[in-house]
């Protein structure tokens, strides 16, 4: 059946008003996210959602009109994702924006899908509390968006990933369906965990209308960082993979690889580094704060490295500003495209060796950050124009096959999106794939939502 | 199609030998579990597989006859989950029992699914880790069983339940297909979230052969114990919240009703407790371990209690053995059925008053103990012979309802299994039993695995 769009677009006006829009600005800014790649046709509509009556209205009408649906947070994400293409209807939740509750007894916040991981993060820690996964892109990321994604983050390593920070979701089905899935207490198992089904289900599944996330208490004690030169990126693996072996289990543990440090040292302007220096980030907090530091700091030395302690607010944040520069200093270089494998962390020297070799090969720079305690890396590819270029793709689908060599992963908190799909068979083999396909058409028989990601 | 028992056995007998079993009394222990319930009667027959081939091929032989499967660990599950009925073929995993792997780099063991808890977590220790998992039949408990039920334990509280200790699992479908599903990383969300959705499907979706789980390093310092008298339950359940709201993480946090109390002094050979008295038992270790146990003991004393800490393994040792005493001395009076509802922490006093205003009205007796950390209750109900009196159920009924009510669920660790799938509606509503259905379907469309239990 084709696509009535005009009758579609006539019902949504009717049921959702001016939440429904076609400004040509906010199609095209919808056919793009931050992976830097953009969809070859804007979008026939956008719907600004701001209660869950609009979502659950929008999609009985796509369903009936068989329209598919790409579900939108604050497009912050890097895997494609919610890019959304032509003949698709946006259906963004960034307006749903109230935290409903933050119980500092039963340590969770009941929030809509629109509110900004740093706004619920600071409103809990007024109350003593804090929330957990910090992406990168926490200032303007949504809580929707990081749920749908399964976004991580630098302090993943010892306060865990999204899944383990929901305990319960609400979703709106394809056919306009709401389900409570979880629970408000850390506890249960009634029936299959669909909560954790639905985290990292990239909008394949159902739109997140509502989460009740788990707090936990600001830790006691002060936060260490240190900032550490190690001599070559296999010396800041081996050191990163004793310090997780050690027993310490640092708040953010971080490598950034000799090319992307020069580059991140010019683009704030600072002395440029040793030709293989690399940077270990490591950040210790709680009651063993210092004594962790002490010992993260030996293992770093073993390793050849060089490195102080800091316990003042100021040199930590002028270190995390390093890390942090990271996207935006590749991106004063060109367009950027963004790995994200992860591997076992003993795999971590090989993998960035791996990661040499391949750029040798290729003739094509992998400029490199880790999240080393996960061993979750993020060799970026960057190159100029709108096209990814042959080698690129070649390189990327090289580092890809490594990690999986070495027992890892494709993506460890991007996503599969549009940009990864092409390698979901070669990970999850055919009959696993097969499975989740049939899983996918259990929630979306019709198969509307966000048909382009993933499957 | 009728089932041909006598080809399907001799199929059987030809594809795994002497691993198949038709033993009356192994199938007379097959008919039951933990939970004080036996089956209407025996299983036709037990496969003892020793590898994963046996398990692809029982299935195989399963499907090609449309022959019931019961998959069964130690079958010291509460919930009725692994007991065997008439014309039921049971696959045991608890003769596969490799530990495959402990590494100390990657922080995680990779086990096969007949390995005892216990063991792997004696294992884990000697190398620094430990598995937190800890169910209160961990010395007995197998892998694949917990993993399947998603069983939880004491400890849950501060290091996870069993869905976060699970980083990969590896399926034989009842198709006989076998699966590699996750990570042997902590982060990874390639496609949907499968290693979740088999944690806690009790055997519905597939059969676990083997586990990737993650192992913490033991923490440093000493665990202090706090063993506590309270005027109340009300009392008990208002200290435990104003504990856990207080930032400290307690390792355990359990809360023993004065009924239980009583039963456990009786059946250790102890002084009577006065009529009231509750007992609470606060657990804390790490380097903060004397300080958080002060502030839980400051809370303690401000609803009412009495309490001291103790840092020495044998008093410790005699605080725990009164709550790991606790089923036997129940099991001393009867047969035993095993409640397990989750509550917000914030409810657990009302939901302690509301069990003390049913165990009332309906003139049954409701010794109740609680994992109070994570809002987790086990009222038991205690009868003579083997038929639940109607009274019990409805009690049991009115329990669950409660929970409900207050925002909580019917099962916080033991699963549904057969004897809680009565409920199983009333929690989920129609569209999601119906939802969790078709996600069934869509591993096991013949509907051969534990077609008794859950759904």
């Amino acid at each position: 059946m084709s696509i009535d769009r005009t009758a579609a677009l006539s019902e949504l006006r009717a049921a959702v008003g001016n939440a429904l829009s076609t400004d040509p600005t906010e199609l095209d800014a919808a056919r793009s996210d931050k992976s830097g790649h953009r969809s070859a046709a804007a979008p026939l509509a956008i719907v600004h959602a701001t209660s869950i009556a609009d979502v659950q209205s929008t999609l009985r009408i796509a369903s009936a009109h068989r329209l598919p649906v790409v579900p939108r947070g604050a497009g912050t994400g890097l895997a494609g994702g919610a890019m959304a293409g032509g003949d698709r209807l946006v259906l963004s939740t960034a307006r749903m924006t109230r935290i409903h509750e933050i119980d500092t007894v039963d340590q969770v916040a009941v929030v809509e899908p629109g509110v900004v991981v740093a706004d619920l993060d600071a409103a809990a820690r007024r109350e003593g509390l804090f929330y957990a996964p910090d992406p990168a892109s926490r200032a303007w990321a949504t809580i929707g968006g990081t749920i749908a994604t399964g976004a991580g983050g630098l302090m993943c390593v010892k306060y865990g990933v999204t899944r383990e920070a929901v305990l319960g979701v609400d979703v709106v089905l394809a056919d306009g369906t709401l389900m409570r899935l979880g629970h408000r207490t850390v506890k249960g198992v009634t029936g299959l965990d669909l909560v954790g089904l639905m985290v990292g289900s990239e909008g394949t599944l159902g739109v997140v209308v509502g989460a009740t996330v788990r707090l936990l208490p600001v830790p006691l004690g002060s936060t260490v960082t240190i900032g550490a030169e190690l001599p070559s990126v296999v010396a800041a693996g081996t050191a990163a993979a004793a310090i997780m072996a050690s027993g310490v289990r640092p708040a953010a543990l971080e490598i950034i690889d000799p090319l992307a440090l020069r580059r991140i040292h010019t683009y704030l302007g600072l002395p440029a580094p040793a030709e293989s220096t690399t940077h270990l980030l490591v950040q210790t907090d709680g009651p063993q704060a210092l004594a962790d530091a002490d010992a993260a700091l030996a293992h770093i030395r073993a390793a050849g490295g060089t490195g102080e302690t800091s316990t003042d607010d100021a040199s930590a944040e002028r270190l995390l500003t390093i890390r942090r520069s990271f996207h935006a200093a590749m991106e004063a270089h060109g367009t950027v495209l963004i790995e994200d494998v992860a591997v076992p962390r003993r795999r971590l020297p090989d993998m960035f060796a791996a990661i040499e070799r391949i750029s040798r090969e290729y003739g094509v720079e992998i400029p490199t950050v880790a999240h080393a305690g996960d061993g979750n890396l993020h060799p970026n590819f960057v190159y100029v124009g709108d096209t990814v270029p042959p080698e690129v793709w070649q390189a990327a689908h090289a580092v890809f096959r490594e990690a999986l060599t070495l027992g890892g992963t494709l993506t460890g908190e991007h996503g599969v999106g549009v940009l990864k799909k092409m390698h979901l068979r070669e990970e999850l083999g055919e009959p696993q794939l097969a499975l989740q396909r049939r899983i996918k058409a259990a929630f979306d028989p019709l198969g509307i939502m966000n048909p382009d990601a993933v499957f």
